[in-house]
């Protein structure tokens, strides 16, 4: 570990700064993805089942089933507004769904959608929702299988929230999960990133920027399996959606007990991203994406796969964007374009809530 | 049909009496499990999601995925108090999508939960809610493999809800769905009714009614395989929770084309549901059960399965209580104490809403 870093931050004795336990209620920054999510997870969930195959910590969990090698996922969607540039609510519960199944390598097959609805909504608005999801699940190739509906009394929701599960097959001999990173693996971004977020941002604080800036919900299972064909070997697949790349490469780092070096100039940043960020005083490692996928890969596959992903149209813009390295273990820093580096580290919570 | 039952209502011709495209928004009685969810689900969800799989009006699909028979479930719990006699807004997440997925003769195995908390809510209050769910799943017998957590701003939710969902494996030569349902079949419910219901309604209403009444909510699945045991063909299963057993019987009869003739005197009340049900203007019928099923039974089978579930601990108290007849089909009618007839509909909405 270079000598600057080991002053700053010793990641064994890492602890989450905020008083969780002391405040004694839920924040808005459990709900982001960040550190406090996790001390959330840990201190409350983990304990309260019992049981070690929570996920392990990635976005789905592996299971054996009749023979088959499931992985299986839930998340709940409470993105506000319910539309923005580039997508709905109903688009991401699908794709995220979807996204969090294909990170374990799955051919995502069937997914579930239960509805929390406020009294009052407008039927049309669920109605766009539900359309919305059916044209995601067609696109990705998944079936909605099975459903719920409940609904609360106004003032108890906001319109429309969305909780979907899904399953779907491993294929044999695929294995991908963070605690498989390994130093000198590439680590490959799969194209542009903070485009959701700043999508999200943009209209709901009537902010303009020029462009208009649309979200990049995307289902990746096809992207995947174009990436598996190169080699099953894939190490690590993660969708950085609420706390962005960084806290996706964090808990990479933490899990597997390895560093990670990005070159701060090869991480694709397009312009109105930057500059939205600029003007909000954000920054892009931290916001959220809904069509993007970080792979750890073995370095003697990295060319294969980069190619395999540029000829797909969902990692048209992949870009090698570092490696992981024995040093400074759990720990992610970045190459900064003065030849300096500085520590990237997990979010306490997300630079704006309900991103998703 | 009796003649004066044709008078009444016409089955082939029967329309939901709300004007829900006049109205144009969600109310509660959409939640209910009556006959505005199923309004919703046939004109909202299912054109929407574009398939016919669509649980096939079950309480779960059975889906084919990597040559295992799976079924798949999923149900959003908004009930309101969290705690309650008898159980927990956690107890429910996790007995009634087991009892969702026993319903189609499945082994349940994994279950997801996701969690939209409400900012400022204590974290002691998601913590006793994280506790029973994982209690409830060791007595189940399933793992809780993944799950989200999201937070919402105050004002905007309710302390918690948690969604679940649900996998489990279906046994060879079993094939449960409301479409098996056939003339002549005993028709067996596991124990009293309306416990639930009630124990939510004293609480919520601060009424007591001389006892207190604890709900009933428990798991399914070892009952379920108990009555496998005897025959793999059983018909239809079915958990009366919203809309009570009326819903149940009525969905039951509609999707198999047959009607459901039941015995009052043998519809097993107890005196405390009674009572508090006469209190409050209530009938037993309508109110919902957490664990308790209803059983379609070829006549045959019907004796040895009521001993095996009356063997079991959640069987103790199962009773027949009718039979499917070939009149009035898609119609639920009671034989009265006093020799009369009457007609028991789909309800609207629910009695009481956030009841699960």
């Amino acid at each position: 570990m270079p000598e600057q870093l080991a002053e700053v931050v010793d990641p064994a004795n890492w602890t989450c700064p905020a008083p969780l336990r002391d405040q004694g209620v839920v924040v808005m920054g459990h709900g982001g993805g960040g550190a406090l999510s996790a001390e959330l997870m840990e201190q409350v969930f983990t304990p309260a089942y019992g049981n070690a195959t929570l996920a392990g910590l990635a976005d789905s969990a592996v299971l054996e089933l009749g023979g088959a090698r499931l992985a299986f996922s839930t998340d709940s969607y409470v993105v506000r507004p319910l539309f923005f540039p580039g997508g709905s609510l109903g688009d991401l519960a699908v794709n995220g769904t979807v996204n969090d199944l294909a990170m374990s390598g799955a051919r995502p097959a069937y997914l579930s959608a239960a509805f929390v609805l406020e009294e009052g909504v407008e039927l049309t608005v669920v109605e766009r929702i539900a359309r919305a999801m059916g044209a995601a699940a067609e696109t990705a190739g998944v079936t909605i299988a099975t459903g719920d509906t409940k609904v609360v009394e106004s003032g108890h929701g906001d319109g429309v929230y969305v909780t979907t599960a899904g399953v779907g097959l491993v294929p044999d001999g695929v294995d991908i999960r963070p605690q498989r990173a390994r130093p000198g693996d590439a680590v490959i971004v799969s194209g542009p990133i903070g485009l959701h977020g700043v999508a999200i941002m943009s209209v709901r604080e009537g902010l303009e920027f020029g462009v208009e800036i649309a979200s990049d919900t995307a289902p990746l299972a096809d992207l995947v399996a174009a990436m598996l064909a190169v080699t099953p070997d894939i190490h690590v697949l993660r969708d950085p959606t609420r706390g962005g790349l960084a806290a996706s490469l964090n808990e990479i780092a933490r899990a597997s007990g390895t560093g990670v070096r990005l070159q701060e100039r090869a991480i694709p940043v397009p312009d109105a991203v930057a500059n939205a960020c600029g003007f909000l005083g954000l920054d892009p490692l931290y916001v959220a994406n809904e069509g993007r996928l970080v792979a750890f890969v073995p370095p003697e596959e990295a060319e294969q796969v980069l190619a395999a992903m540029r000829a797909h149209p969902q990692g048209a813009g992949a870009t090698l964007i570092g490696e992981c390295v024995a040093d400074h273990p759990g720990m992610v820093v970045v190459a900064t374009g003065l030849g300096g580096t500085r520590v990237v580290d997990l979010p306490l919570g997300e630079q704006l809530p309900r991103i998703c």
